[in-house]
């Protein structure tokens, strides 16, 4: 492997890995240089073995022999060692995990790429948070999802927070982005998708009634809408349906969208 | 209604709200005072509503009239308003939200109290993240679970972070903890509970299968672990049977504790 051993926080090699909570310096290094971080080792080794090619990484002197089974994959690239203080002044806080993959982003794969065999998958509207984006992504890879779409506003599934809480599977599970908010369901809907609108909102239906006597052969996207304020009007528009999980009379009026989406995506593949 | 304004961060009558992040300092703080905070609006009112008692309130200046309709409920307490300057000095980051209640906490009812008559109870190994704890609590609420029972060190749902993400589930939801972690299970098992451990490892039944043909009578625990290494052998071992979300055959070997709770609690409010 080819390691570099670095002690000054401030050497231009050590770019990739700056600053990491700043999300506005983040999102425009990132944009630039099409890179993304993956943190922590397990979800490291994840993105290798997904077949992303990594600009460098980085170690912790504490850490440095963590990833030594991998010199051929890593054969190609700088492997950053830096002392700890030295880790935290860069990246901006307690590096404890240890490890940071800086990795190339590949051009997203188009509409009819993602939905091409696809049965299952779930449609995100503008969800902004990247802990929630991540979340979905776990649950959804997890449970047998087959794919994602993302609303153009909908927040990135490389940040690193949605990485890690994705626990990789933001890596495996195929995603793509809308360009067009307003008609962009329609290429789904042309493709025999099924819309159900998630909305704990009134005059929706019980998501298992929705789904009883759904054939093996159907397709299905599930709609998410935004933490605040739900769906957009447009989108429960274009929904073929409206689809609530049933609420207790309580005085909680929605769930949290990751929780909505667990049950929605576990609902659904386990109707056939 | 009482209304201070202070112009200082560091005056005493304020010392319910400093340091809002550190954590160890909140512990001893809120352990020391017996009281707990509620963040934003619509917590606030919340835990009103469910009868917890005020000790102070404190607002920003731009939102100093937020409340004024709740004047007869804090007739008794300090309402103090601040610059928004102070209010960050003082909390350690910017109040955004503008509000915060500081309640006094009531005794946590015993194990007898919180289950007589509960059906469907959700037990909680050590989740130590507060957000998983408040998420968890929001799921149950909204889903129909009539009450939580946490082990001794799972994280305290009375915690800021808890109540916000919770949407201030933690206020109407009964629970309590137990004192004792390693025989602490036999309660419920003595009141007629089948305990279901969820869990991600072979071995286990699917859910569903475990639920089908439980008589409207029925009582039923669902267990849920801890974040990193799910549940203890001995709560294991004291289950009366195992049971899984069943995974989709991908990389991701399981469900986030807050996903798995949420699918749980929908599966066993619908088995009836
Ligand atoms: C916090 S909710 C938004 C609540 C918003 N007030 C509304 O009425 O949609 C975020 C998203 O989670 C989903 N969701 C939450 N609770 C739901 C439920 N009980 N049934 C169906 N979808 C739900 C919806 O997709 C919603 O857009
Ligand atoms: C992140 S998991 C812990 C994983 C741990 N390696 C294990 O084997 O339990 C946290 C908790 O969520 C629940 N959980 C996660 N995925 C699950 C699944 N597919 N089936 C049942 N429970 C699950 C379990 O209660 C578990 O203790």
């Amino acid at each position: 492997m080819n390691v570099i051993e670095i002690a000054d926080a401030a050497d231009a090699r050590l770019a990739d890995y700056l600053r990491l909570r700043d999300v506005n310096l983040r999102r425009s290094l990132e944009a630039e240089h099409g890179l993304f971080m993956a943190e922590g080792e397990k979800v490291v080794r994840r993105a290798l073995h997904a077949g992303y090619r990594p600009r460098s990484v980085l170690l912790t002197e504490r850490r440095r022999d963590l990833l030594s089974d991998l010199a051929g994959d890593l054969a190609a690239v700088p492997v950053y060692v830096v002392p700890e203080a030295v880790a935290e002044r860069l990246v901006g806080f307690d590096l404890h995990r240890g490890v940071l993959g800086s990795f190339h982003r590949t051009p997203l794969p188009d509409l009819d790429t993602v939905l091409a065999g696809a049965r299952r998958v779930v449609v995100l509207e503008d969800i902004v948070d990247h802990t929630n984006v991540g979340a979905i992504f776990r649950s959804a890879a997890g449970l047998g999802i087959d794919a994602v779409v993302l609303a153009p506003r909908c927040a990135d599934p490389l940040y690193r927070r949605a990485v890690r809480v994705s626990m990789g599977a933001v890596f495996t599970l195929p995603y793509t982005r809308l360009t067009d908010w307003y008609g962009g369901l329609s290429t789904l809907r042309d493709l025999g998708f099924r819309l159900l609108a998630l909305t704990p909102a009134p005059g929706s239906v019980p998501l298992a009634d929705a789904l009883a006597g759904a054939g093996p052969g159907d397709r299905h996207a599930l709609l998410l809408g935004t933490e605040g304020e739900g769906l957009s009007a447009r989108w429960l528009d274009q929904a073929d349906a409206r689809v609530r999980v049933p609420m207790a009379d309580r005085d909680v009026d929605s769930l949290n969208v990751t929780a909505a989406a667990a049950i929605a995506c576990y609902e659904l593949v386990r109707s056939g």
